[in-house]
């Protein structure tokens, strides 16, 4: 595989040189720390050798799983949230139609994808139900714990609705639980009503889950060649498991947002220009959100989609607050090449450009937004990913939580835990009149 | 109509009241800037009377014509960006269902809804124009000028489409152009071609034109009743037109995000539980982005949908940098009660609130959430809407756009230009070569 590479030219002025240099040797304890398993939250880097270590026979069982899935479905709905939802959503989003549920079937050649449990809006989950009417519906179920409620709601609606239509035993040939493989109310379920399992590994949190069956089974579900999304994420653990700035770009990418943020930017929006990308900026917010926002400290992660916010959120840009920093994700393939046709007469003055693909026009606006940013004070950072591909989804995932995990180590906090996310639910189950447990 | 309501309790703790008390004259002068067209921008205050000056007779012919079109097409391409598509998306998706286009043509009683010019993925298009074969096709294209790169070359592709589907004449009669009404590159193409038009108010900037024909011939075309849209907004018109912070809830709203502000929060994230709210997000965005980022200032906006956003976003905003403040928008009706339904045995656990609505479990998440994070130092305010219904929606944006100006006014910034927004287009045309003109 051609790699992934960081283009930092776009914060040389922005960063000094020297500074940078001189964090090598942190990056680089950092590096070892993660490696060494000796930093905090050592417990859950599963996720660091997964590609190598996830075993091929469960990989050949959850293919085979899919495959039966795919062929007898006309819907899949996904339940999940957080880390059990964004990883299969950005990949869907990146290598699925646009149209993905409109496609005919036979266009599609897998299960229209509807999500649920991601939130609590009884609107959402009435009109879902109907839709799934006339449709032969599976259901994947994914949460560690089982006790997590958005997902855990969802699927008391959805479990209802699927025993109602085809009886509870039926039913549970049709549902997958993806959940804890020794204990939790979600596994004790699926043991009891007969479904198909597959484990979310102890030693990995869920936002680093993407590679495991939490993000790999939808995909599979849908016909995403997951052995692929495995292999390239083999590719980049080989790859970024090196040393030094020269050879690996997580090291100069880490180094680099932290530097910034030490100088006084606040946010880091993660921006493209491909609306397929949409769902790996939600994915990518969760991932350095949570493993960076603690201690009254980190980055904010947006997500930002270009060209259509730079209609939006591009006069901020250019010219509010100067404490933002963007980094790019940027497709080097056309997928879809499409020639501006000419016109005559050329009422629109766009003749200048017929005969150019509308991909070359969405590049000129990428590097101009980059000049017109740089000059403005906005620091500037390009991942290039040489294509759209299945490989290239696992090995950009991969990419972004060795660097997130760097990151977090250079800014001092334990990247695998989340002690702020329990409050709201606390003061909910409080209000809720929930009983002890 | 019972008022939309700012509850600001939440933000007590964070701003002293004589700091807001003292800042009221302030207010009140931003306020007579507005009405008096006194204050910079004044030749763009059009939107501030417009639910009252919008001529009766053009109204009667826009749904006229969005009846037809209605009647005659299963497919609307709305071409469009920024302040030109952002405000029927906000309105469609409050107002129609999450499924709108999967819905069988009984079921919707109006055509599916594509947006295209609001970036230049070449996949998208490729996949658009495949996705309309076999629908019968009404296209609106909106833009005041008609130069703009995105909608200027999405309409292309799509007029050669339904060039080569309906010839010249036909085509013409399913095309209907928004624009300026007496000058533009596609004001003289729909001259040219016979299009139907509406204008653009002259002295309405784009993200403040919701509730002309850019946003009500979209929605119209759809279904929604953009009669009673008009009628919420001049319900809000008289009801924000009112001085001091007792009555008028948008001078309370303008003058604690401006204290906020000057305290030294950076960020604004509008926040909701209903994902049906996800476009007005978009809308908000651009709408204060654009009206105060500027001079190297302004709270950067961010949208968030919670409680999705809560397993992703949660854990920076329980405990990381404090610079964020957050402003909730909810519906007070329940638009779809579902009851949650009891199991047993009970084996995940959900049986204690069996019998309840799935909305009271998200109101409590809710509530949970504004004490945990006020706790956390984030200032809370809470935008209370009755209910989710085309008035609100006309009352809202107009809400929203008259807190705006007035929170541009005390940050001493224009609302209403936006001179960084031609930069990257500056540098694109360079990259591009585009002639002279």
């Amino acid at each position: 595989m051609e790699p992934i590479r960081l283009d930092d030219s776009g914060a040389a002025g922005f960063v000094s040189p020297q500074k940078l240099f001189s964090l090598e040797d942190r990056v680089e304890m950092a590096h070892r720390a993660l490696h060494g398993k000796t930093g905090p939250g050592n417990e859950y880097l599963e996720w660091l050798d997964w590609p190598e270590t996830m075993d091929p026979q469960e990989m050949a069982r959850l293919t085979a799983v899919a495959r039966h899935l795919r062929e007898s479905s006309d819907a899949l709905v996904v339940i999940g949230i957080g880390g059990s939802y964004l990883g299969a959503r950005a990949g869907a989003e990146m290598l699925l139609s646009p149209f993905w549920n409109e496609l005919s079937g036979k266009v599609r050649r897998g299960p229209r994808l509807y999500w649920a449990g991601h939130h609590m809006d009884s609107r959402y989950i009435s009109a879902l139900l109907k839709q799934l009417d006339g449709q032969d519906v599976s259901v994947v179920v994914i949460s560690k714990s089982g006790t997590t409620i958005e997902p855990g709601l969802a699927f008391r609606f959805i479990h209802k609705y699927m025993m109602e239509r085809y009886g509870r035993e039926k039913a549970a040939r049709r549902i997958v639980a993806v959940t804890d493989a020794k204990k939790g109310l979600l596994r004790d379920l699926a043991l009891a009503e007969g479904f198909e399992r597959f484990s979310i590994p102890a030693g990995t949190g869920g936002r680093y889950s993407v590679l495991t069956p939490v993000g790999l089974l939808p995909l599979a579900i849908v016909g995403v060649d997951v052995q692929k999304v495995l292999e390239g994420a083999r590719w980049a653990r080989k790859w970024y498991g090196t040393m030094g700035y020269t050879r690996n770009d997580t090291w100069r990418y880490a180094a680099i947002r932290h530097l910034l943020y030490r100088q006084g930017i606040k946010l880091e929006a993660l921006i493209h220009y491909d609306p397929s990308l949409r769902g790996l900026g939600a994915w990518f917010q969760q991932l350095f959100a949570e493993s960076e926002g603690k201690g009254g400290k980190g980055l904010f992660p947006v997500s930002l989609q270009y060209t259509t916010d730079l209609h939006s959120m591009g006069q901020y840009l250019q010219e509010g607050e100067r404490h933002i920093m963007e980094t790019a994700v940027l497709f080097d393939e056309d997928r879809s090449p499409l020639v501006i046709p000419a016109t005559e007469p050329d009422r629109d003055r766009l003749n200048y450009i017929a005969g150019r693909t509308l991909e070359e026009v969405n590049q000129k606006a990428a590097q101009g937004t980059r000049e017109a940013h740089i000059k403005g004070g906005v620091p500037y950072l390009a991942i290039h990913v040489p294509q759209a591909t299945a490989e290239y989804f696992g090995a950009l995932t991969y990419f972004l939580m060795k660097t997130c995990a760097l990151s977090s180590y250079l800014l001092g906090v334990n990247p695998f835990d989340q002690p702020g996310v329990e409050a709201y639910k606390t003061h909910m189950f409080r209000l809720l009149n929930r009983p002890e447990s």
